[in-house]
């Protein structure tokens, strides 16, 4: 099922960025859970286009809708199904991306392997499909944040080669939100969003890196082999349209240490079995230990740019094209509560995982 | 099921490092595929303990047998079972272990998660456990070459701080082959191998970056959404004990560039549509375009070394550790055809996926 | 995922009785297939309420809507998301189920699972829940139609005791169709009619057995092992409501032959292996061996019936209800599409995998 | 992976009945449960051949070995590999079915899968396959016992035509286990046993009936829409070799009476909600209610006959076979242990599928 993600609590999401609309089905919701359709709005608002000037002018007010699975206010424990329709779409916008191809876009690959596709807006593989992500990922946080005050923060490092200082401090939300750029450090989220604006007047596009830090994770999530937390949190990430990359703990950076200054010594604290440092990011051997998560996510520049670019179109001509209208500069910034989403979607299934096996029996 | 990985071609691991043995079940091999045990004994005895001076001196023959799923000489669609016996396994060695916590092993979150765990050598969390998918990936390999003469070639790029001249040449399997580091530049091997020699002199270790590259891929493989092939990649890559990172094409690096800078454009290349570039390192959308497949893996310093390091025993009180005995300064070379394997196993399934789902009907 | 259904071609279930709709989403469905929205109502239309007056008088035009996976008339390869809002709701008809619960309905096994329950019209434990399955059978029927000339034909054989000839005849469409009672044996049809208004009048219901019988069938289809396809057939067959037995072939009456008489001889025909007889039911070895494949399920009568019945309430206390207003005598009519549809569910999935595994690659 | 069987608590078997042995992997056993390999030896002495004169005299100690997942005699949740080397094998006496397809049995329908097959005592297709599962259910039965003091016990009520009279006890073990038919009607074993002998003094075969009880389940097992407890439990016994049917409480006899027949009244005893009568056999809308689970499992007559047949060759020739040599004239009786394993296998499977969703959390 490649529409579905996760084994115990698993979303399925369906949905083109110009049919009739976008939605996710998920099945494995804990009964009883109180849930109001304003919560999953207010993620879905967090990530929808036209929220600043920086982000995409597309208007979509993206009103999502509970189908099923919620009963005077609580979950039931069957599937959750979430509908929102779509409202801003333009196919005649579109003509050209039907005969064209945009570079670096899904386009060429869809018609390879399906031997056809819905051109309008990118169909399936628009960033629109991310909404039944956010929705689903709304309702993950919040059990995540009753079950153990789990906290989840993505925010953006850098923007191009604009970067936050390094810093161990645990952002808020509120200052995450400070500014349409989601960077927590105030004058760094200044000179991004200049650059943000320089590359929109230039038609162009810059990508950055997101950093996702989660504290409050018990011990002992995580599988042992193919199932490591890090594992499902790099292809979560993976996942998403734009990333090309993703790091956990010390990373990439981590190869140029050697295993004396790498490795993260144990000592008790507060009664409880800890790390001095944290290279590790969170995870040893795939498996939780009680520590700050901490990985990375790189998204690449966006690639609708409106200058002219070299392609090839359907009957196999060179060709050039140029995107007209509405333009993304930097989809990063609406990244971040994507990212959050996956991270809670991940944790969610690993706690109920983990719970199954370690949990139910007591011998 | 955690232990498992793929959807079509499935292999489930088992074994512990000191326990009777380790070993792999293949699920879903197509049928007819001529098989000899010596070309799965061929890919694991490039993985196999003690075979250069600059890994660990761990002696193990690791002779593979098939327990079932081959009938004179060919698979028979049924499952294939493989087993290694485990053979210098010293359960003295282990005896510290057992009471403290290695740091940055996986010893103090399996006691976690799990309330025991075998300590004996990391018991599942050893690398060991690796040899069943390096022995399920010489089948899918095979599969792979005669299927399109598809080619998976791994190498190091990077030890520590000595990296290789970048280069867009595919090196051959000789080349890669040539050194015990699996560095396809001769005079960057050489640093290499000196580096390695001087952090065993100090009980020390390093890791390193590997890069993979695939060519003969056709378009098409991959998922658009949750299975895209770089997101079953980063998880395959993850899994694997002592990584940290995974990028694709550009990766981290791309993110300093303008859209403009990185689109790769598409143009009609000997009649078929084609990229200029490759900064999308193969997949756009999830999916293969059937340009070289590129993605670089970063692995830590290995966690063992012989130096006293402050840690915890499982009575919760603060003490210090010094390994003893075998030691492993680098464990990247031995990972090379690790990350081969991987890289085999995803391709082969998503190759039956795509097949299954676009190939079966005609309309 | 306790609501998906298939490997390869999998589908998603959801919604309650009395929400805003019920729905179903596809996953793997194959790209290219030209499909009109009118092709699934039409078997919609065979299981809908109110279609004769021996079924349940609901009032219900169940008109579904395309929400995803469809372009221009013909499937994309993406998830097919199919919605039928719920119209004839009247919550207010079940104000005494909120309180008691009817025997032999799903009404206390939710509550004891979930802790709270969608009291109104059994919520998810409505046959509504079937919708779902009959538009998802539809895609499925017409693929097997389009690849294979498969044909699967159910049909009611008993209404309570009265049981229709034994024949050999594979009865046509508009056989099944000549009545609303979906016997293919006009004089029995007529018996079974007038049963079930009978019991209607005395305000109690009946059950009977449904045959399917497919056609057209290569050998090949089903897994060694667990994925048997009568084993598959099974579970689709006791995951419909009100099932209470699956026989495949010769079934329960099969166990009192001895093998000498039960076995089915091989012969060459038309240059093909067949089977003299047919005990087997068109498996051997959980595989197809292209010969018919046959099969019964036994529906128990539909346990909501207008005469008083002792039960306990909520808070544990013994009371009494009756179930007044619209009211089923007897599904089994209605169930006959919903038998073919889960048919031909299994038989898809099972075709794709057996290509997946077995044509992909020769050797 | 059509070997593998479960979500959280899963089996995958592997072998062939003349390869160099069978065995099974478990994914997913809770850790710390007390197990030593005389739990496991004990399930397999009472499914191993030669262990009657009413069975097969097949000579196989069938000894088991743990190569995984325990350690110093406890579960640690990391994979439980088992090994049992195949002995008695005669591959010899299998050169006429090399050429020559048994009627009934899996030969023709595996080389019209797969091109090609192993025929040494019909390859994967024999039921020394079931020896995997019986292992994992061994250890399934006991945590289910210290869970919650369940009861699984399943026993012959009929041989051919040959049955004991309807009963409400539940036998105990050894009431099953004091003849080798394994009916714990002690004059109508006596019967089934002569009834077998004078089968196999004609060189042929006879099938028969399984009943299986669980007491001791607490509500709440099942999922609401596919996966419901009497789905799985049909999909595990279709899964068995020689299996034709199942049914579940009234079954097929259920559906000659009419819905006030039928339905079972509840009413609170000892404090509980209770059924009054048991038609239900435990499930209600796919989840058990507490009360008895009872099924029945019908098993044809074995295949293999001592008598000529006709048949048809590997090169599509008519032809004839007489089986010789060893010959299992009814399999009923060892099928009893392993309809227990497979109950204890969707039992558990369930149980920790309920846990993870409904009992990890408390809102």
């Amino acid at each position: 099922m490649p529409n579905s993600f996760g084994t115990l609590f698993t979303i399925t999401t369906w949905g083109e960025s110009h049919g009739p609309g976008v939605g996710v089905v998920i099945d494995g919701c804990p009964p009883n859970l109180p849930l109001a359709v304003e919560e999953i709005q207010a993620e879905l608002d967090r990530r929808r286009p036209g929220q600043s000037d920086i982000v995409t002018p597309r208007q979509e007010e993206d009103r999502v809708e509970f189908l099923s699975g919620v009963h005077e206010g609580r979950t039931t424990g069957t599937p959750i199904s979430m509908l929102v329709r779509n409202a801003d779409a333009r196919p005649a916008a579109y003509d050209e991306m039907k005969e064209k191809f945009r570079p670096s876009h899904a386009d060429y690959t869809y018609q390879a392997k399906f031997g056809l596709r819905d051109p309008r807006g990118g169909g399936r593989s628009s960033a629109r499909e991310t909404i039944g992500r956010v929705a689903a990922g709304a309702i993950a946080k919040k059990i995540l944040t009753l079950a153990g005050a789990v906290e989840i923060r993505a925010f953006i490092t850098r923007v191009h080669d604009i970067e936050m200082p390094v810093t161990e401090h645990f952002p808020s939300l509120a200052e995450v939100e400070a500014t349409p750029v989601r960077c927590p450090h105030p004058e760094t989220a200044v000179r991004m969003i200049e650059r943000i604006k320089a590359v929109r007047g230039q038609g162009d596009s810059v990508g950055g890196v997101i950093e996702c830090r989660v504290r409050g994770l018990p011990p002992g999530l995580g599988e042992p082999v193919f199932d490591r937390l890090e594992a499902d949190l790099a292809k979560a990430m993976l996942s998403l349209p734009a990333t090309k990359g993703f790091e956990v703990g010390s990373g990439f950076a981590g190869t140029r240490l050697q295993g004396s200054e790498h490795n993260d010594s144990f000592e008790m604290r507060a009664g409880r079995v800890r790390t001095t440092t944290n290279r590790s990011g969170g995870v040893q051997g795939g498996i939780s230990n009680g520590e700050e998560l901490v990985f990375r996510v790189a998204f690449k520049p966006t690639a609708t740019i409106l200058q002219a670019q070299k392609t090839v179109d359907v009957h196999g001509h060179d060709t050039e094209l140029a995107a007209r209208g509405r333009h993304d500069p930097c989809v990063v910034p609406r990244a971040v509560p994507i990212v959050e989403a996956m991270t809670a979607l991940v944790l969610l299934d690993h706690w109920m995982r983990h719970a199954a096996q370690n949990q139910t029996f007591k011998f």
